[in-house]
């Protein structure tokens, strides 16, 4: 019987790579993104194809607004950073944080992995090269996942334990884009800056060219460099 | 300095009376209601006279569909059930389980109440007239607040401390319903039914009249009688 899993799908590198995964580990892919009002939606179309090229069973898209809570850059009027050449540093929470995300986002992928009875939950969480978000780091996600077991019928009839799975925590994002190109996943679907600009040269997939200056843009570039492989986005 | 706290509002009788409750405590109150495509929205007809009624500092109502996810009489083709004088046995755990509700509710509770600086939760849970929600139980509230305290950045920067408080854990319906009566809280504006009927005579302030017959009629009615009070909304 083939296994079930729910994959929180942003559409950006961490999160595609961790589908890929879980479909190279032999996983039915059920991914789940959200649409709550974040600045720019390029993500979602991103996901969309990510989860199209990975043959996933259901894509769910889940609409709620976060700009009522607000709170972050990425949902309130609040202006992202871009400082050319500089990484916000390990230790630092940045404005991109969103209250409670991987909270809320875990939740909606916890009642959907109940309701197909699928046991693990999937997230593209990394403690590495942490971008300094405290719901990305492995004593969270532990957390998270004994609540979880306490939270539902299917846990406490017995019928289920749920774990949450982030097979990237440990990973650099050069040795994260090495094992995504080796496992043969194409990068162009993927997704990443803040703070996107028109594709004049109409060069990629997604209709946008990212502004390579934004804390996401960085990461990526850096993470690229390290694997020593080209950005298909960049070509 | 005024406290904040977030309650999670339902409008029924369960997180009026704690939202009651808060404000006898001396909080702000910051009401957080769901419009989540319950199969009735009558409960937020309710929650906003309720959240009115306590002066609510701001009332919120975050719109999401839980019926992709399905899962739930509430939110799926799955029938009510209507056994006449008879309540769900304790221990199980009915059709009108909804799979992570709770969870999902209070993780958008997190969030705000991270916005707002609020270290106060409150959640009408009841572990004594229990319906069977294992996400009502203490040990489940309690890891979510562990988890809580993980999650965020006030949290983790030591500036907040998370409090889930759930003060009817251990009160009978009728020691709710008396409690909320001594305060002089009015439960006319609160709903429970779970399959509202045409108000033909027009003597509810909601519009409606309960059917008397679901779990939440019952556990209703039962709680009226334990506390020797006549049910405003079937006067």
């Amino acid at each position: 019987m083939t296994k079930k899993a729910v994959i929180l799908l942003s559409g950006g590198i961490d999160s595609s790579t961790t589908a890929a995964i879980a479909k190279a580990e032999g996983y039915d892919i059920y991914a789940l993104s959200f649409d709550y009002a974040q600045r720019h939606r390029l993500e979602l179309e991103s996901a969309k194809k990510v989860a199209e090229s990975l043959g996933a069973k259901k894509h769910l898209i889940i609409k709620f607004d976060l700009r009522e809570i607000g709170g972050s850059a990425l949902t309130a009027d609040i202006e992202v950073p871009k400082k050319v050449g500089h990484i916000s540093p390990i230790g630092h929470i940045p404005v991109t944080y969103v209250p409670a995300r991987n909270t809320i986002f875990l939740s909606f992928a916890l009642g959907w992995a109940e309701v197909l009875e699928a046991p693990d939950i999937f997230i593209g969480a990394n403690a590495v090269d942490y971008s300094g978000y405290p719901d990305c780091r492995p004593e969270y996600l532990k957390a998270f996942e004994e609540m979880a077991n306490l939270a539902t019928r299917v846990s406490v009839e017995g019928k289920i334990k749920f774990k949450i799975k982030a097979p990237l925590l440990y990973m650099t994002k050069g040795e994260i884009i090495r094992k995504g190109a080796e496992m043969g996943f194409d990068y162009s679907f993927t997704w990443s800056c803040y703070d996107p600009q028109k594709d004049i040269g109409h060069i990629s997939p997604i209709g946008h060219i990212p502004c390579g200056k934004c804390d996401s843009c960085l990461f990526r570039a850096k993470g690229f460099k390290e694997a020593g492989i080209k950005d298909p986005l960049l070509s």
